[in-house]
């Protein structure tokens, strides 16, 4: 676990590496947080809910207990979160050194026969952390879009050419299945319990929807035809003036990447899209999006692996052939058909950590299956993503599935 | 057909006896439509989906079809619904021509042996001016209270003094049960196909909750306590300064009705709830709302009765006793757990009625069982109802469900 | 002073002849207020101001008194503003025998040789009466011009064919003016005292800028050159997109008028224009709006004529020939290059009729000589109307003036 | 010249001394911007307007050009202003970097007997830089205010007790002066040209009003009475909640400074008002703003000196005791009683940099005097700043006037 531990914090810092302070301040919407955050309020999470269990603990600075809760009421006030941009102190040394402050003191605790509960929360805390580090990469990527200089966050990683992969529709299990997490191994209180769900007669494509498939959409007028959208993907569109994903180029052959702008790879997955953009593509592709439990049925038979944050590719690629299930994890977040809701008998975790996930469950849709910016150790097949169906900064596209 | 095509036509009309001119033009809010306008909207459905099938159909007036258009994309551009209050013209009278008009001429084509296609829509008319004759008491109710008079719509209807009906929960079906409408008789596109769902062990309450109990929730801090609260309701009640029901008064006293100012019947169910409420109360009473499929499975053994439209009151009303399940029917529209999305296999209706119910999936939730302002013979087991979870105007409350 | 009572509260009624209970209920902007408000609130102001000075003055209805304040925050609270559209009741026959109660009591004083004071707060009221018909007339306009319907108010008057008089300018007084209200006669508070003023050598055009003049500037670019414009200016055309005057029609040959869409009149007035606009469309014309002072001293050498309200054309129209200065009274309001502050010295009215006009002197421009919709008794050359620069729903135009 | 080049350039920087990359990264609100934005625009301006007369100029980066144009339409797009603060990149090294390109060419030209044009817009870059200088102290005072941390800016000022200074009215001159630029020395073109006024009898208050006074005013409830008030002003005290100036906290004896939270200093100038308040304080002590031609009559006489950004004090002091006009230059800009438009006959400047001051002559209301916060080699008696009647973030308060 202190391996683990000091794994995980460390792989933070790494992927600030190429940041400036100037770089790591900044925040480009109430949606997104600075990197400055990112790393101090992770640091929070291990104070709050690890340190200061411990009554005899003080913290760094009792002010910073304010500025890096992020929503959890029950622990009391908390820096506007559309303000977080405008915290230039404590500047980016001392929350580095915040950071410091607080690995040692878990690592002192790690080093002592760390109690089942302790491991469990420092556990809890470094899920957390993985989080934030997916995070604090699609926040850099929004931020650096808005600058008209197009910065790179990274060098252009080398992609690999791959013949393009057959669509196929591969039909799923039917009847009773347990989805949820079987309680071996970390799991979000979300993915619990483990519980039956009906599955209806289903297939799942064998492979994500490529930007060449969603150019012929666009091309053919998916943007301008209301009849394809939900009534308030219609509305989104209208108002926000959607005519591509997020960081597509308006001449539709390049897109915006943690490289600066690139040109678009034809059968990558299509990334980053709204909930609307993705229900409304399916429709014009006569087909639907997967239910969650449709989903997990299908992962749970296949190992974590793919094109994970692990990789440093950071972006989308191309399935690369095969007969099997494809790109189930990584490359991108999967929309599915599922609102975001509390599984049967769901319990929250007791106390402040309640708020975590279950508060969430109004007006969100589940994704699934990670993507290019998950580390691989953070994902399993019962795990459950969810925004609101206009987002679209994060690593989010579609598989297609289909009623048999 | 003819005989019921009259009857629901003539109620609409009956429900604005009470209403000058001016009371049928107002707008209190972009949610709302002024009662002349459901007038004239609900003719425009039957001149659009009924009449102009027939080629050599002539229009009232061809602007008509853009300014009574309600969201129908593919028919057209339609006047925008926050400025639906300012259309003065055509007058009062000018939209009762327009209903005769409409009137007449569905008669005639009732008169000559319909067929089943006709039937069918005329039907589908008949029930969407239904849902408009509810709108248009919720939306009179609304702007009444906008009016520092508070104005009344009716005179105060007989109460009768009900004995306290005690909470009880009563087990539901388990397993694989079928749910959705069973094609025999009218059902809107989104109460089908009939399939299977999967029931968790559960219990529902015998009866609504009482203002009573809503009351002691409200006292006892409920609207204080961020954790009892959805984040996005927490937000809300903050944003707003909800404080209780939308139309009760800050002495917690009395509630503006459709009679005016009333004090609060202790017993009778509350109403005018959000989602965020329900489920905020749900959870401070150790309990949770029901999932549809709970709701449909427990009534479809219900005959549909209780204090609906049909009644007069248009108030709930406290339970009286027995020992089954009560006030399923009626009352207040039941907010349950299930987010409004489409049944597994669902098809819209061709056509531009394929926009009637599927392109609102997305950000509603379903409530179930009707309300004091719904006619009798527009409900049914299977009807699914749904709006955004702050929608309060409705005449919504809630009946606790429990997993065993 | 009854007669003139009497006239002018008649005027009022006539202006409604041909407005139904709804149209006199519609609300289409904040700005603007329903027919049936004006009504009640010119007699709310007598209740108030004349009648209500009588210890022993019963209120027709307490709750009117808040509901018909429009501004007096000395007075206690009032209805919000853009709420005025919601008011249904009280009805137009209520409203209107609230006037018959007003006048009964107010005739009834001046039958008794009434003192100096209740003699000039009767003229205030008149005088107030008379802002609010023209209010009436725009309001309305602006209502009827959101209906796609384009309902007229009144048939088309008669015009008259004038050849165009050409544009000359006429040189000002120079030196020290006295400006301001002469004490002859009613004035408001913010039109005193008369004082002196400098003014540098001037010169302005002889009648007001035509339709024709103005459509150059917009076929030759002027809404899409920002080194025309103010700041404030041009931020408001790219946000509101404005490309022509308020009522004209996107193809520059039309206008809405209270007759209905007609005909742009080539040599008629160009009107509904924002300070904006008539700052811009001078400084295109290498000339510059007069002051305030420079018109004053232009207009207190002329009777007060021309096309106002009396001759019910209620639309500007094209100037006479002639070698005097022309259209000085009537067809548009003429914005001056005079921010609307207090003159020097300035006292505004004792008590809650001090809130008439001084608190409003930030932000406003001042507009001079009335429009086509002001009654000629009403006009004087020391009269100040103020309006915000992007008001557009006024009969606003502009005339040309210049250094020497 | 090329001494005060060197000089003014330098003090811009010494500002920052204090101050990191992450504080001259951050844009507390649309109004303000980024540290690093002042130091990259200040640099542009040269650019642009000296450098790039040269044909054979290189601009150190094309983009640049677009990042930095604040809002000169003419010379093309720019980048918007409440983004300001998302610009990461170009890294404060390379603004600093970017400087020192701008200054070597600045100075190279400077070095070869410059030509009278060339100078004169030197001398308008530096007076640019210097406007820039003060906005740089109140914008960073902004964001640090905006932290609930409170930073300092720099150590707390020494001091000096001063016992308090009485008021009295100094009687001005009368009749027709001239204001307005004299030709000597440089001005902005708002400041031209000198042109004749007339002035009414009037006395003006022997120094600023004090904290201490101005406490009276919130204590007896000055905020909560409208009548004391411009109706625009209520309506922001209402809706911003206004109960104190900007800085100070709710428990009236402390404010935040440059140094930090402070106690508030008796008898030192209050500060950070906005026009509303300064009106409304007026009205409350019988008096009015004086006119910004009073006002300068006065200041004519005066040589410039006070508490300005030289005396490194950065807050305003005491007024130290003397029977003459005290505080005309320094500590707090004047808010006068002047809407700010232009002067009789003004011409802009010819080309882009007419859009400098010309474009803003709506809305905004005139400040006298300069600040703590403004060199002292910038300020004239004729200098006309000016800001919107809310504005409160810079060191803005008031001196009294009164008619005679
Ligand atoms: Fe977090
Ligand atoms: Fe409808
Ligand atoms: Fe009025
Ligand atoms: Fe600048």
């Amino acid at each position: 676990m202190a391996a683990r531990f000091s794994g995980v914090r460390r792989r933070t810092l790494d992927l600030c590496a190429g940041l400036s302070a100037e770089d790591l301040q900044i925040q480009s919407m109430p949606d997104a947080s600075p990197g400055k955050w990112h790393l101090a309020h992770t640091s929070w999470f291990f104070e709050q809910f690890v340190l200061a269990r411990d009554p005899a603990w003080r913290p760094r600075d009792e002010a910073w207990l304010y500025l890096f809760n992020s929503y959890y009421q029950s622990i009391g006030p908390m820096h506007a979160r559309p303000q977080r941009g405008l915290l230039s102190r404590p500047s980016l040394d001392e929350v580095l050194a915040y950071r410091r402050y607080v690995d040692d003191a878990v690592c002192q605790l790690l080093a002592n026969e760390p109690d089942a509960e302790l491991t469990t929360l420092v556990e809890l805390g470094l899920q957390h952390e993985q989080q934030h580090q997916e995070l604090l990469l699609t926040d850099i990527k929004h931020a650096f879009w808005c600058n008209p200089l197009r910065p790179a966050y990274h060098a252009v990683p080398a992609t690999e050419a791959h013949a393009p992969v057959p669509l196929r529709f591969i039909p799923g299990r039917e009847g009773i299945v347990e989805i949820g997490n079987d309680g071996k191994g970390f799991a979000f209180d979300n993915e619990t319990p483990r519980h039956r769900e009906l599955l209806h007669p289903h297939a799942l494509a064998n492979r994500l929807v490529t930007n060449t498939e969603y150019l012929a959409f666009v091309r053919e007028g998916g943007y301008r035809e209301p009849g394809l959208w939900l009534s308030d993907g219609w509305a989104t569109v209208q108002r926000e003036g959607w005519g591509h994903p997020l960081y597509w180029d308006d001449d539709l052959a390049n897109e915006f990447t943690l490289a600066g702008m690139q040109a678009l790879v034809p059968h990558a997955p299509v990334c980053h899209l709204s909930y609307y953009e993705a229900d409304a593509f399916a429709r014009w592709a006569g087909a639907r999006l997967p239910t969650e439990a449709e989903w997990e049925s299908a992962a749970a038979q296949v190992a974590v692996a793919g094109n994970l944050q692990d990789t440093g590719r950071l972006q989308p690629a191309s399935a690369a052939g095969g007969d099997d299930m494809l790109q189930l994890y990584g490359d991108v977040w999967e929309w599915t058909a599922s609102p975001y809701i509390s599984y049967p008998g769901f319990r929250p975790l007791p106390g402040s950590l309640g708020e975590y996930n279950g508060k969430f469950m109004c007006g969100q849709w589940v994704l699934r299956g990670g993507s290019c910016a998950t580390p691989r150790d953070h994902l399993r097949a019962s795990y459950r993503n969810f925004f609101p169906p206009h987002a679209r900064w994060q690593f989010s596209g579609l598989r297609l599935g289909q009623d048999r």
